[in-house]
């Protein structure tokens, strides 16, 4: 394949899927020989966050932070593939103001249903009151207002999560494949 | 040009020309339509490392988050060049050893010629001990033991460092010029 530098953004709440898809993501691009990155929440936590909590502010920082190492590559001709909660919406805004190719996907799952998958029992823990600033629960989640795609995982399966993002992409032409 | 990714890394005390030296290595670079960063003490402090103190461990955390960005960067074909006095030998050697494409460049400067210099005030207000943690006077500085390229700016020219750094990456074959 062939591929312009660009930052893709998982937004949405742990355990709606941004891990799953931009995993599968990455396996389609490294299959096709891109450039690529992936600044999951494993990644940043190690390696760009260490110290920051769950105030806004450091919400933020941490946004910005993984926003500032996206656009260098992003403008260099790599692609970006950021996973994060990214909750607040004037904060993903100003990234996105900042890079030049930006496509927002939004990982959208009802609250209901992420309580009732609740893989790591925080939203059991959370919804007791024991977690607190957990986001969606006790500290806001604002969804985007005009995601470029929006994927549904209780409704989807990654596979067709994927391949609508990856069609986005070509629309774009942002990516090109034989 | 063309040129394979790679971090070219200027370690060195505060005034040393750190800041000169990248300055107009970038200039070159940008005339030969590189893809080239730069990662300088501004650039770093704005992005990456608002919070970070002067504790050993702060300036660890911040050179490894430098080092992150710059392996990003470079495995990805881009160029990273880095101005970051890196005070901890251990700590350079760790980045160095995460990075396949690693030059080390070691600014050097007698400290009497900086304090002499001493653009910024920085060297009277530390001898004077009123600037604690001071790199080379109240905190420590381990010069590398093996740099790729040693610059000295009590000596040369910024133009002649320029050129030595420039012949070691030709040496390498890091970059091509026609």
């Amino acid at each position: 394949m062939t591929h312009q530098g660009f930052t893709l953004w998982l937004t949405g709440m742990s355990g709606a899927g941004k891990s799953t898809i931009s995993d599968r993501l990455m396996e389609r691009f490294r299959a096709g020989a891109a450039k690529v990155e992936l600044l999951d929440g494993d990644v940043v936590r190690t390696n760009l966050s260490q110290g920051l909590g769950f105030s806004r502010e450091d919400r933020d920082t941490n946004v910005r932070r993984i926003g500032f190492v996206s656009e260098l590559l992003s403008r260099n001709g790599v692609i970006a593939v950021v996973a994060a909660i990214s909750p607040y919406r004037a904060t993903r805004e100003e990234v996105k103001a900042r890079i030049a190719n930006f496509v927002e996907v939004y990982v959208e799952c009802p609250i209901e249903v992420l309580a009732a998958r609740d893989v790591k029992g925080l939203y059991k823990r959370a919804l007791a009151g024991e977690v607190g600033q957990f986001t969606g629960i006790s500290d806001p989640y604002e969804p985007p207002e005009n995601p470029d795609v929006v994927v549904r995982s209780d409704r989807e399966s990654p596979a067709e999560s994927v391949e609508k993002v990856w069609r986005e992409l070509q629309r774009r032409g942002l990516i090109e494949t034989a």
